[in-house]
Order: C-alpha cells, then sequence, then structure tokens
C-alpha cells in the first residue's frame, strides 16, 4: 500500500512566512503571533487544545480533523521542535509538555543526534540525515501509514526540493509578516509539479490542496 | 463523550431529490442516474470502489475520506437497503454484495423486522421502532464513536424533523432531476436551526456543511 508524505494544516501568512523572524523560547514563532495563523483551526470543534465543548463543524472543521487520519509518524525541522541551535545544552523536550499532540514516532532533523525519548505515546528520534533517508525510517515506523511533514517552512522546502512531497495543506492566514521563514513567495511555485484546489474559508483564510500531478 | 449523528456525503440534484422516482432492482436510484450525483466521489483517490491508483487529493477528497471517520454505526431508510416494500419475499441482503462499505452495526428502518445477518464486518439489524429509539440502538453499538446517518432524503427528514441530526454534509450535484425523493427545496430551510459552510468545488458540486446552532 503507498505511503503519501503529507504536509497537513500547515499556516502561512499571505506572504508566504510560516513564522516571523527572532524565534525564543517565550516566541515559538518568533515576531510572528502565531494567534493570526492558527486562529481558523482554534475556532473548529474538532481542534485537539480546545477547552470548551463549542465549535464550528464547517469547511475548517475537516481540516483539523483530517490532521492525524492514517498518519502513522511525523519527520520536523529542529526549529520546530525548540529554540536553540548548535549542541543541546539542555534536556529541552519539546515545547509540549507531557502530552505531546503527536501520538506518533517523530524524527526531528538536526545535525546534533541525541538519544530517543518517549512522552506519552509520542517518541522523539533525533537524525542527522538527508531528507530520503529520513523519509525512509519514518516510512518504516508508520507501519503502513502515512509520514506527516510537520514543518517549519525550511523544512517543508527541503523535502519539496528533494520531490518527496505527495500532497500538500496550506492554510494562507489573512494576514501579512513582511519577513521571516519563507516556505514560498507565491503558491504558483508548486504548478509545475502539483493539481492545487484553492478553497476560501469563511473563517477568512484560504485552504491550498496540492497533490502531485 | 459527545456521540453525534452525522449525514456523510449525502447526495442531491440542484433541485433538491436525493433519488429519482421508480427505484428497482435494475435502478436503485429510480429515473435518475446516479453517476450524475456521485461522480464527484468517484473522482478521489479516496473513493472506496476505485479500480485504478489515480484520483484526486483536493477538496472533495476530504468529503470521501471522512465517510467513515468516527463512525461506529449506521442508520439506513429500508429504500436504502433494497427495493422491495411490504413483507420480504426473499432473502435479499442489500446491493453491496459480500463486502459492503459500512464496516459497522448498520440499523434498517422497516416496518417489517427479519433476524439479523452480517456480511464481512458489517452486521445488519432491521428495527420497527421511532427515530429517537433507533439512535439509541446505533449510539449504543457505536461504542463511543459517531452515528452515520446513510439516508435516503425521506429517512434523513424524518431525523430532522425529530431534531436528532447534529452535522449534515450535502453534496449538490450540477444537475436537475425534476422529480423523486425529496431532501429540501432549499437548503435555507435548516437555517433556523443549522449554521451553514457553502463551499464550491472545482469539480462542480457545492458541498453544504450544516452544524447545529
Amino acid at each position: 500500500m503507498e505511503q503519501l508524505l503529507r504536509v497537513q494544516n500547515f499556516c502561512v501568512s499571505r506572504d508566504g512566512f510560516g513564522a516571523g523572524e527572532h524565534q525564543s523560547l517565550a516566541r515559538p514563532f518568533g515576531d510572528a503571533d502565531p494567534g493570526e495563523l492558527f486562529a481558523w483551526a482554534g475556532a473548529t470543534a474538532s481542534w485537539p487544545n480546545r477547552t470548551d465543548p463549542g465549535g464550528s463543524r464547517g469547511l475548517d472543521d475537516y481540516f483539523t480533523r483530517d490532521f492525524a487520519h492514517h498518519i502513522g509518524a511525523e519527520i520536523m525541522g529542529r526549529n520546530k521542535f525548540g529554540p536553540q541551535r548548535g549542541p543541546w545544552a539542555d534536556d529541552w523536550r519539546g515545547w509540549w509538555g507531557e502530552e505531546p499532540p503527536f501520538h506518533t514516532p517523530v524524527f526531528v532533523l538536526t545535525h546534533h543526534t541525541r538519544p530517543s525519548f518517549t512522552l506519552s505515546d509520542t517518541t522523539f528520534h533525533f537524525v542527522d540525515a538527508d531528507p530520503a533517508t529520513v523519509l525512509d525510517r519514518a516510512r518504516e515506523a508508520a507501519q503502513g501509514k502515512d509520514v506527516r511533514l510537520g514543518g517549519g517552512a525550511t523544512t517543508v522546502r527541503e523535502f519539496l526540493d528533494a520531490d518527496l512531497v505527495d500532497t500538500l495543506h496550506v492554510a494562507v492566514a489573512p494576514v501579512e509578516f513582511g519577513s521571516g521563514t519563507r516556505l514560498w513567495e507565491s503558491p504558483d511555485e508548486l504548478l509545475d509539479r502539483f493539481h492545487l484546489d484553492v478553497v476560501p474559508s469563511p473563517s477568512g483564510v484560504t485552504h491550498h490542496l496540492f497533490w502531485r500531478r
């Protein structure tokens, strides 16, 4: 059975940035306000961090509830995992506390490897390898399911440049950042290799759905 | 945990019909051509009856792959189950052969009960009861998951009239039938009780997503 590499619910600004500059412990998305990127998702009934019973069950909810559907592993860049650069100076275990939202093996791309560890039902592995090799490892860990490419933007670009991505869902939020970590200048850059459905949502974001030609 | 009653991927013509008149063994949708209703779904990668490896992975595919997501039982009307009326004259076991596409318990509404039977991982039960009682039975069988209300249009109307439906996804196809089994005169009939996202798809159908106010 085919195992896809899927980008799910990746959010960028209208000018193409997935995060701002100056990432830090206090500001995982740097100068950008993640609330402006994720408001559409936070308003849905299926948002995992929802604390009240409300929430919309319209178009946007299909995307939040599809996030983990048939996903058996995630690949993420080191800058999604944490704000440090260079060798690990502490026992940083991610932004997500004792119950990370992944519930699968997670492969963190880094030139500085360290031992794997498990938090609840998520195990983090640290891999210093090229995208194709990491994807092979993630596919094996996914046990027949698909692999999610979790970002950030730089990591998505690396896997796009290696032509390893099968589908992308990118939610373009109605905000401009001006600088930061860039996914694209324009979604049109991908049209030579991907079909694209552009789906405006009543919430204000525009969902971009790409799949291989 | 809340167990929703969900209508998933129910297809109607632009003039509101889920099927034509004169249903028969040879024509499960009567005078209407089901190909005109379901073409959008059949073109997607996740369509269960797909025989070739192609298929789109854009907007429409979210709906076909969500069909069974977190669903633990289905309720359907007798006219979805088969073309007969009145007492069962034969051992009719549904349109779907030895591998029905439900994979859960299915509760068939009928005034003519008969013993339950199992085909592959689908068990059909035959229930002569009001909508609320059938829903109670389906919820128990669904073991914490949601219940799908499978149709046809008359059955969906009965459950709407009893105010038991939590969400509806209705795909309106670009075709007119003129007569048949009607879901609505207009989707606006539901706006007193439901929010609505109207989402046109590049395939030509318009997805209507309702959830309770």
